[in-house]
């Protein structure tokens, strides 16, 4: 059993992975109810010229045929960077049951940004929000990447 | 050539596929700027046993891997109903021409109804949204549908 703040540090391992493939470096674990990691994705937008290859995207596409389970109710999610609205909306259609992010995405965020998706009540979401986990290590990773390569 | 109303058919046809399936009958299609249709699909939330296999969904992800782009700008999506608002989010991301729908939704739907997606101008998207075909049809889908399964 690893604390709960190391899972954080695993979807930062994962954000170097893709750091490393020239993808903008945003890493996503998704965990079990007894803290077991199940699935693990960075950003492969480049490597499969894809828009929608985003971490969360991938790690959640995983871990539904890894559970063959239609819902993740009983699942976390750890992501580097703030969810966008796409993201947000697939967390949202999985009923993934908590959401830790890292950095806050004032430009294209959804959760504390943006339209603030789990904001809305008519949605009636139970999905548990935190945040702020390593988020200066998320900010110093996607700065030097911008740097670097763009 | 077939005629532009035509392509509402196509995806009616789509949705009649999924609801011999037992699914929920939604069907959609992307078509190219030439008129082809190039990818089909229809709800497979059952079959898959997956809360995100939606018939846009599914009809991107073809698309995305039959042309190799990165982006669908060049492309038009039909769907016999009100995307959600995760099919309207990636709708977004890959940059779809235009969204021709059939039914509102309601309840479920993000573009014109819900958190109306489209019409945040924060988003800058160029999306050019039209509805009501064939939307007496698609609703008698799914009350057939709803009367008879559920």
């Amino acid at each position: 059993m690893v604390y709960q703040i190391d899972y954080m540090k695993l979807a930062i391992k994962e954000a170097i992975k893709g750091r490393r493939k020239q993808e903008v470096p945003v890493g996503a674990i998704i965990v079990d109810k007894n803290g077991n990691v199940i699935a693990k994705a960075h950003n492969l937008v480049e490597t499969r010229n894809d828009s929608t290859s985003h971490a969360e995207k991938l790690v959640i596409e995983k871990a539904l045929k890894i559970t063959g389970n239609r819902y993740l109710n009983n699942y976390d999610i750890w992501v580097t960077l703030e969810p966008c609205i796409m993201c947000a909306s697939i967390i949202k259609q999985t009923r993934i049951r908590r959401l830790y992010y890292g950095l806050e995405d004032k430009k294209g965020g959804a959760i504390d940004n943006g339209v603030r998706l789990f904001s809305d009540v008519n949605y009636k979401s139970k999905l548990e929000i935190y945040s702020g986990f390593y988020a200066s290590k998320s900010q110093k990773l996607l700065k030097e990447f911008f740097r670097d390569t763009r």
